[in-house]
């Protein structure tokens, strides 16, 4: 069975290359994996969380978007969309809310982080904490749980969240009695490494020590070229060991590869060589990248026009059906299906057998048994008073058997069974009413 | 100017007498007040909040949705629909909880409640407490701002949620730098009268103690003549002071035919007969409401048309248009955007007017002026090198009076603004870069 695997993008500006060695390209890999069903979304509506800078917001979709399409997402393969643009998600946020324990939310780490930053403070609790980051992980579980999404691969500090959705969906499936929600896994890739930046230290835009994923070739030999080393002369041994620039290398490289630029080091290399080699070995797999993130840069139109066609497949084949059933579920639903109710029992009705009794011309009293369909089951004998009829007819209404339909007083047309099962709806319908 | 008053309605079942007589009557005559746009709406998001069982949901809804109109309603005259007809209102409740001070909503009066009885009942304080019941001050904000609501009637339990309203809706706007919501004022009515129930009390369902609005003629007379009484015999003056049979005569009655009551009270009239007077006087008016209800309960078809219908042409008219400017305001915009600025100010660049300096076959260097189009503003006469022509062009660049183009060294085309007006845009043009 195909495995759907979610993975939401923060646009936050243009990667660096920590961005794209821990995150970008292993997803891009595994996005290709056979039985996958892979999702990635643009989560713009989190992003309004962090920065209320519209236009910050704008060109950091866009940014990001083209990113990952230069980095080798194929939308064709994969559905790559805008969370913004799946209305769908902000209604089950209010159905999450709903079911949603204020407890569970008063657990979640990110909001904890914000409260124990005031008291330290010594400020209220909640100073400057909006709803937004309060309710975070609601939106989160929509978005996950809105696409039926098996797996979804985070950080360990992302754990918490998965289980939230899982809590929340499974309330909501506990209360509405049914599964409507898929209970998604978190995936924890221990193996992911974290790049060192210009200065060694984690590579962070806060420590300011990145490279930029698209820097232009001159622009990322400076880069390089400034990567923080020891100050060995060349022809003094080298340790690969801590050194940044052979981290970088290595993710670049494969095992040949960094096993000469390790034997390098041991030689002597000049550091001046090693960032050369390092500068090289980069551009190689980056050249491609860079060239195809400034195509799409200039044709945003083009993105825009692919995020919304994907949005728009992605709700019809699955938010809007789905959402359609949570209607259903909690109760908002077409006013005019109470009374189709009451219309479908008038019909059952009418379609009961039905006793009619009828006086001939020649004055003598009969009854006969028509099926629903207004087949004659049973024709009577005339009798000489409506009272000899009724009576007839309450015994007949009893008969459970066959023989009980032996009579000089009526005939039987056709076969006994079908006679025999009115007779039983009859008695059904009667101690319904 | 036209006054939006909006006004939600839980559906909690059938109605009442007393929320008759307290919200409904009251209400709907204030709908027929002159330069008042009427917004009313079955808050159904709202109620899933309080049940989790879908069937009530759904006959709550049309049971309600039929009271209102068989009340008087005029959904010609007003707006009058479902709140989740308008997928709009939880987007913009996403907005607004961005902006949301997690602060201000725990000081919210229904969550202090469940607080306060927590901690008295000495568990968590947030023990059984839904994310729902934390967050319904903003859903309401976004019923009340979707709208541009002017004012909402509320009792006073609710004035709080109104402020809210106007806090979040005024962040909103002073973080995003412009007015995009109306700030909405509570309206009191004092005047609201509380209607005694059955036993004297206030009539409420918690009490069971209440008048069915629609309850047919004879289950309203019986229940008439069990409201309670004291025990005066005919004849013995009776007071109208506290009772709740004469408040229910005085609640439906005109000034002269309560004081006719009252005389009656003072003149010693039976209770049976007192009880008699209430019900005919109450059936006069209801009878007809009943009859509109059973008619439009057999009909929910109709019900869902309507509701389906207005809250079609709301979106159309009011939420669509505001949600596409606030989605531009927080910046979720269609990316191409960024590249149309870009185009734009590119075809700026061309439809500046241009300086060209160019030689002739005669071995001078002239220039001449033209507008964006194309046009033809200034000629020059020959110049030995390009440098006169260029210390010309840097003069005349500066050129804002009419007399700076009086010169034999050039001569200018037709009428001197349009010259003017270029040197001016080249000017701007130059400030800008």
């Amino acid at each position: 069975m195909t495995t759907r695997v979610l993975t939401g993008i923060k646009p936050s500006g243009t990667p660096h290359i920590g961005n794209y060695l821990g995150a970008i390209r292993p997803a891009i890999a595994a996005s290709r994996a056979a039985d996958t069903e892979s999702f990635f979304f643009l989560a713009d509506l989190h992003s309004l969380i962090n920065t209320q800078d519209p236009l910050r917001v704008q060109r950091s979709t866009l940014e990001i978007a083209a990113s990952w399409l230069a980095a080798g997402l194929d939308p064709d393969k994969v559905w790559f969309y805008r969370q913004s643009d799946i209305p769908e998600i902000t209604e089950l946020t209010w159905y999450l809310t709903t079911v949603a324990s204020k407890g569970l939310l008063n657990r979640a780490h990110a909001y904890k982080a914000a409260v124990d930053k005031n008291r330290e403070e010594g400020v209220d609790e909640d100073a400057g904490v909006t709803a937004g980051l309060y309710m975070y992980p609601v939106l989160m579980a929509a978005d996950i749980l809105v696409f039926g999404a098996n797996k979804v691969p985070v950080g360990r500090d992302q754990i918490q969240h998965i289980e939230m959705a899982r809590d929340f969906g499974q309330r909501f499936n506990h209360v509405y009695g049914k599964d409507y929600f898929v209970l998604p896994e978190a995936v924890i890739d221990e193996a992911v490494a974290t790049l060192p930046g210009l200065d060694g230290r984690k590579m962070s835009k806060s420590y300011d020590n990145v490279i930029p994923l698209f820097a232009p070739r001159e622009e990322l030999k400076k880069l390089v070229f400034s990567v923080l080393t020891d100050s060995r002369a060349p022809g003094e041994p080298k340790s690969t060991e801590g050194s940044a620039l052979f981290q970088m290398y290595q993710a670049f490289a494969s095992a040949e590869q960094t096993a000469a630029f390790a034997q390098a080091f041991a030689d002597g290399i000049a550091w001046g060589e090693a960032k050369a080699q390092v500068f090289e070995r980069m551009d190689a797999e980056l050249a491609p990248l860079r060239e195809r993130y400034n195509a799409l840069m200039a044709e945003p139109a083009k993105i825009e026009a692919l995020l919304r066609q994907r949005g728009q497949q992605l709700r019809e084949q699955f938010a809007i059906p789905l959402l359609k059933q949570l209607r259903e579920a909690v109760g908002l639903r077409d006013l005019s299906t109470i009374g189709q109710t009451a219309k479908a029992e008038a019909v059952a009705k009418v379609a009961l057998p039905l006793f009619k009794q009828y006086r001939e011309k020649d004055g003598r009293f009969y009854f006969k048994l028509l099926d629903g369909d207004g087949q004659l089951l049973i024709q009577s004998e005339g009798f000489d008073s409506p009272r000899d009829a009724g009576q007839l007819i309450a015994v007949l209404k009893q008969a459970e058997q066959g023989d009980a339909l032996q009579s000089e007083l009526f005939k039987v047309e056709g076969e006994v069974e079908p006679v025999l099962a009115a007779l039983a709806a009859l008695r059904e319908a009667a101690a319904k009413d």
